[in-house]
């Protein structure tokens, strides 16, 4: 496997990074998961744009353009030959001298990895068993807003997930409203609308969720932005999340709770593999 | 400079980690920062246990045992003929596959780098200006009670204090109360009582934290743990930082506002300095 490394392919083992790297110390940088499908990185403008705000936000200098890492990704994935993968990008401040001050580090490691991605069927939705983690997110917390490379809740709380033989962790935040997945956003299902939490709820806005929201723009299905409580959450008539390795997870139980399934998430979920395929040429016969 | 890397040492230009290491990519790791001195590492068995603890709570495997780890530490300065240094010991969960879950990780990663001391000189105390921060922690952060790598509300904090010409920044909780430095414990004078913020406020529970409530043990000084809001802390008799690299800090302006300094912190601190001298044979002519 090959993998880029500030601006060099280089086979995968050889792709390391010193121990003063404060990514390896501190967490100090961002990262971005990205589907790639037809060679191309699917949403690339929304992860870009994401990956810049959180850059901006902790004064890391991007060490290249929008369009030189676009053709680095196409490049990565060519190389690879792997058009269907999972891109993970990782952007740490760099190495600097002992301490938290980020006044002497640099220059910034951006490094770039292939991985398997699962495939796509549109008649098979992925079912997700859920579990309701201990871990409590902070609501408003100015960091949840970015892919940031400081994930020992979302890692703990996926821990006991996996403790408890299910796919994935629901967080709530400390008011007791739900907030997301450790590694994907949160839907339910209202009636004839589809909500989600408000970015408020200390949550990170993710790719798939905007994509979902343009889904249900286009097939004329109402979105709301509202908190709920969770025991309020399996009452609803139906639960998915939104995540961009796997795009939409239909959730079949909630605390060993089944829970009722909906329409309409079976029709974001076919729009949501179609507006994929479509953004890749020659996929479909 | 040589460091070491699982179970070796190596000149630190040879010191890296996968791009693939989580400690890299989420933070997903633990570090110490310990005073060497006289070739020792003061209070080795309080980071020790501290790092035991986080590795139990994170379920990290400890990749070798406290005296084996001790031997490596000891080396380590030996080789760099540095026995008056800070050491930085790094542990991360190791490499391992794409996603939070640590089900696949590992083997963990240990790295332990030797960076400059500054000069111990007891008629000279640090002076340091503090700023208030704008960045909040959380009350009760289970994760607070560990040194992990997840520090981007600290570094975010640190560079506050950079951009105003300040030596570190305080933080607050989100109940309004002051916890702690980014990378120090807060005290405080109040008459004749030292006090400090109890766990709860979400701080780390600092090795020298502990060894300063020795010192007033030893010196009859009455230790309160207690809150104290951000607009009181001006009013008090005196206020310093503790912390493993320095010891500890008198801070003589908070946010512009000169301080009132107080005896007891100089009382403090001459005795920490000879709790460091003593256990150092050969040290103090």
């Amino acid at each position: 496997m090959i993998a880029y490394l500030n601006g060099k392919f280089l086979d995968q083992t050889r792709a390391v990074v010193s121990v003063f790297d404060r990514g390896f110390l501190y967490g100090d940088g961002l990262f971005e998961t990205i589907r790639i499908f037809g060679g191309r990185p699917f949403r690339w403008d929304d992860h870009w744009t994401r990956l810049k705000a959180g850059a901006e936000f902790l004064k890391i200098p991007l060490p290249f353009g929008r369009e030189k890492l676009r053709a680095a990704a196409d490049g990565l994935a060519l190389r690879n030959r792997m058009p269907d993968s999972i891109l993970r990008l990782a952007l740490s401040r760099g190495p600097g001298a002992r301490g938290y001050s980020p006044a002497t580090a640099g220059p910034p490691t951006l490094a770039m990895t292939l991985h398997k991605a699962p495939a796509i069927d549109p008649k098979k939705p992925i079912q997700w068993k859920l579990i309701v983690s201990s871990i409590r997110l902070r609501p408003n917390d100015p960091l949840a807003r970015f892919k940031t490379a400081n994930k020992l809740p979302q890692i703990l709380a996926r821990a006991e997930a996996d403790a408890l033989g299910a796919d994935e962790a629901l967080l709530a935040n400390t008011n007791g409203f739900a907030a997301e997945g450790t590694a994907a956003n949160l839907f339910w299902i209202e009636g004839d609308a589809v909500c989600t939490p408000p970015i408020s709820a200390g949550i990170l806005p993710g790719v798939t969720r905007r994509t979902v929201r343009e889904i249900c723009q286009t097939l004329k299905i109402r979105v709301r932005e509202k908190n709920i409580r969770l025991t309020e959450l399996s009452k609803t008539d139906g639960i998915f999340l939104t995540l961009t390795s796997l795009g939409i997870a239909v959730v079949t139980a909630l605390d060993g709770t089944c829970l009722r399934q909906s329409r309409l998430t079976d029709r974001i979920a076919s729009a949501y593999v179609d507006l994929l395929l479509q953004g890749a040429p020659g996929q479909r016969a």
